[in-house]
């Protein structure tokens, strides 16, 4: 007999107050599918100032910090089932610990945390809790991607040989972070609240964790040049690097914060000993199929070629960024669902990336960095 | 002193029950932006599944049939502010009819009705009521689409002298209606449902919208062609026409559903005299703009070009179908949020198509129908 | 015994003096291959230009009419063995009627003539004199056009149902021709020069020609709406027509040379029972083709999918205009050798448009004159 | 008083025997725009089939070997002004020597020798000789690649930052060369007659060269990792890079002949301070432009935006590959005329790739070579 859980599940916020960006797409993306009701936050470090826009968004319950917030929810019998941390990246890491040891499952922004010491001890703190933590790698949220890593693990490609990823922005390509109207560019470029890793932290990672999230391949050295091409920028604003994997597939990866032009364009192409994918994050519906000795294929979200699984709506009803990030929220509703109705999850559900690829990600800004620091010496990634 | 709501909106919906289609597009959208509690419905005409499927998405109050649930809600102090109407075509007149009798806001899928008759006597019901009365034209909702207006008005292309406008689907081409596997063929060609009008209807509406929307011109005549080019189809499934607007401009008109290799193909092009601009709905986050004698120029969602005011998300974050749609709900919030706080709505959500443009809708179906049977006459609009 | 001619073809050439287009043009286009050499001309109906210009250009023979050196070269032992008729389209006729009562094959522009009645009395004449007779329907050269012909011809598309094609520039978007420093738009909107048609016979017939050569279809019926935006020009603008062909297919046709930011803009679609073809000019290397149900292919010249037989280069090396243009005179060179050599011609040759082809533009620029002041009448093209 | 040549210039050829691809291509180039007559050749190293495809091509004198060929042009009062050299890469250096040493120019197809060492020597020979020598870059013949190498030398792009070019193919991903069936695969892929670089000597020195062509910026040091993919083939076929440059600027460069589903994708970006430019190969008549802050444009050859010296159509009418060859054919023949007329060539006609090119595409690709097998080491280009 199924037990039915009957009821939303109950989100908290961490950051994610006035002028923040990404609190505000986490809350879109919870309620998308109608699987969350947020009800409690601690929005902002000012107390104040929580209160106030909490009471704006509707949200009951409101903190002066996370660690009350952590320690009350736990006491209530209708206390969060799940925390949304969305604080800058050198916060995730205490916040993270303190929720866990609160019994509270974790959804994190990425990158998980500032150091890969942190990282570890982070992954560490989540297998002994037992509980449930995904990090929001929005990428491999989308339809299209997911049915590239399908592809790729059925063998249509057969034996993986080249992979190329770019990240590439042209916002950074003045001292944008000087001018005192942008925050999101301050803290990206701030040392203290991003952590040694520039452009490498913010969209590079996102860059290796979805080459590793569709082709499957666990990289072994890589071969980094960061460089920081606006004057007086303190973290890196460009990341050229070569990557090898096990097994012997190599790739090239590109990612950039100064190639005007350029808006948010993160695209993957996988080549195989049969067959090539390629894939555009700004037209994300679609990817290039290409078996070998035959013509190119347009693969559609949702069409014959497609497993029309994660997708919402029919072909060319175009999708985008909302829904990828909505797919993630979704996977972790049906893992902590399924284990409050103690079932299995659905095979979909566990693509939710986890605190394990939190680490690769720490993994491969410490090894990137060191590289670049050794004239682009092949570094270890294990 | 500004009144202040401090309440989400309270809305109903009529139709949307197991299967199908734009029901769960409206509840998504109605979702997005956290302005609407969904808490009555009449999701089916079978009262059983309507109870069983509410209680399934968390509605509180469900209705045996719309007439019920206006009477109920209209009695009630916490009763619904609006209602979604998202049933066949050939019942939206009696529904509305039936809620703004009961002094309930509407919101109305498209095409409004089935015969110019019934949308002439709507549009004086709503007049006559006062009531709030939107039209789900989706494509009018995203954000490009409403810059490239506002690009129109303000005389950057010039004095208009032709448009065109496509809209081409290919799920049509084999006569999916008799598998008796596809409850979107069936009614969508079966003209009980649907009324006379096939392809013309279902999304050739859409296509004269659009241009109307974007353009601002009013059309005077029109030469239609319709065919049924799969056997048996007892409506039509491609649409020519050529339409000349007040002031000199003219159109082509094309829209298809038996175009294979079409998904959901929209696209509209402008030519005035001093610029042209260019959109498709696969790919809505970018238009092409080219100003007489100089380089044509990708305009972005949100750059610097368009004004961003409609978007979610910085540019190169694709934004898709659900986006455009939840922007209606946006205008619906606003609108109905401003009479309730007695002040004037914003000049965006005036933007949220009328019973007018259903008006409209109606006219050009009937005409296009009364062309074609007439050799493709020239048929006035008016 | 095969027989060898073992020489070049000679080529005449009338028109095509300082400063006109298509001559150097069709210069080129002759000597892409090495099959002809150009040994004599009338290129200005000013001798003496014709002369100093001849010199420049290396062309041995220069005449001072086209009367004079028909009668001349037919003399000759060396004489040409086939003109090529570049001059404006009101003077084709004569010259090419007396190149071929003169026993010299004929390689002429197009429109063949201005009028149908011309153009009935030419086809005439090339039939009563045997001889060969090409009409430079460039894009009809293009390898994947004749491979887009091969397909449709062999079923994979099954019956053809709806057309879509368009011929669409923006150059003429203000009135050039006033200006006097642009002599391609002064002759093109002169109806002394042009005859009755602009646009229409400019570009509209190689649309109309293009649609007819890969679909196969003779049209039965064309309503047309002309128009003409610029102010004080006088001829047509604009060219709207629906066309109904023979078997039920039916086709949108779209020809503008006021559509700002277009180019060269020819794009072709066809839409049969279990497949669809798309194409564009300002692309020519690629078509898009969809099996019924299938994923849409990028078919790309001298690839697999597509039978290389017309293609000079590997895919993936652009071949464009000049390569189409020159393939019209490999198969005038084919055609013209073949008779030498008493042989058949290679059956690709014969793709070469004829002056029955041009007749059938004549046919369409008459129909749509007729058609459009009537009220766009659906009128016979037959 | 200008003198005037009032000839063709006298072409001879080495190489390019049946069944050679690019021998063909030289003549088709050659032929282009009417400024050379081929009057000799060395065809194939064997005589017999050297005399019997020269009588075939209409080559008046056919030669058994280059040096015979060398010797007896020179003694010729109308012997050939120049030499295009189209045999295998290792055979380039001791033909281009002898005719050289006849007097004779030279036009080398790429890679211009096999070793830095040759290279360095050939260079010598030609400043010696004071003699015009060509290589033929092909892309660099490109319309639009010149107009962007234009819009950076005048500064619009602002200083150089980063650069990403890529020569993709995927025709070598089986292994081909031990079919028996493809002579291209087998000597691209033998080091006897490629030298020791397969798809670097190949086409990763055309990407290399255009980088470099565009952005007129030397190289200072590379990192590669070179990849045979293919497993028994004896070179490599996969190369991947970064470059330092002089001045600051980096490049990401790779090049595959590996890569399914890409035909002949080269590809340029350039990123500068105040904009960038991005171009593709396979539709080369178009650019992207993004000047800092404003809409990306899109240039086209020939628009007002590009200077239209070097196109021969209007914009919109496709120019491809050969046109892009028979440019270089035009500089070198002006080049040679503005020698014999005693006046200065045209600015333009400098622009072809000169010994001195050669010489740095060597250097690639020694410091690729040593790189690779130094475990990516960074290497000087100098």
């Amino acid at each position: 007999m199924t037990k039915k859980l009957g009821r939303k599940l109950r989100l908290g916020m961490v950051g994610g107050g006035p002028g923040a960006f990404i609190g505000g797409v986490h809350r879109i993306a919870a309620r998308f599918d109608g699987k969350f009701d947020l009800v409690a936050a601690a929005l902002s470090s000012n107390a104040e100032k929580s209160t106030s826009y909490a009471a704006e968004l509707g949200i009951p319950r409101s903190y002066g910090s996370y660690a009350e917030m952590a320690e009350a929810e736990a006491k209530r019998e209708d206390g969060i089932d799940v925390v949304a941390i969305v604080t800058p990246n050198d916060t995730h890491y205490a916040i993270a610990k303190a929720f866990l040891a609160a019994g509270i499952h974790v959804m994190c922004d990425k990158p998980m945390t500032t150091t890969l010491e942190d990282a570890v001890k982070l992954a560490d703190d989540v297998e002994r809790s037992g509980l449930i933590f995904g990090l929001t790698h929005t990428y491999s949220g989308y339809p299209v991607v997911r049915q590239m890593r399908s592809i790729v693990e059925s063998g249509l490609l057969g034996k993986l040989r080249m992979i190329n990823v770019e990240y590439v922005q042209g916002w950074l390509a003045t001292p944008l972070e000087t001018t005192g109207a942008n925050k999101q560019a301050e803290w990206r470029t701030d040392p203290k609240r991003s952590g040694p890793a520039g452009c490498l932290g913010d969209i590079a990672t996102h860059a290796y964790h979805l080459a590793y999230f569709v082709s499957g391949l666990d990289a072994e050295f890589l071969s980094c040049d960061l460089s920081t091409f606006v004057e007086g920028r303190r973290l890196d604003d460009n990341v050229q690097a070569m990557i090898r994997y096990e097994g012997g597939a190599k790739a090239s990866l590109w990612s950039s914060q100064i190639a005007i032009g350029n808006e948010n364009n993160l695209n993957l192409r996988l080549y195989g000993e049969k067959g090539s994918l390629e894939w555009n994050q700004e037209n994300p519906n679609y990817a290039r199929y290409t078996p070998l000795g035959e013509a190119t294929q347009i693969l559609s979200r949702g069409g014959g070629q497609l497993n029309a699984a994660a997708a919402r709506l029919p072909a060319g009803h175009p999708e985008g960024y909302f829904e990828a990030f909505a797919q993630l929220y979704d996977d972790l509703a049906e893992q902590i669902t399924a284990r409050l109705e103690e079932r299995e999850p659905s095979v979909t559900a566990k693509l939710l990336p986890t605190c394990q690829d939190g680490v690769k990600g720490l993994r491969f800004i410490e090894a990137a960095l060191a590289s670049s620091s050794k004239q682009s010496a092949w570094t270890p990634l294990k």
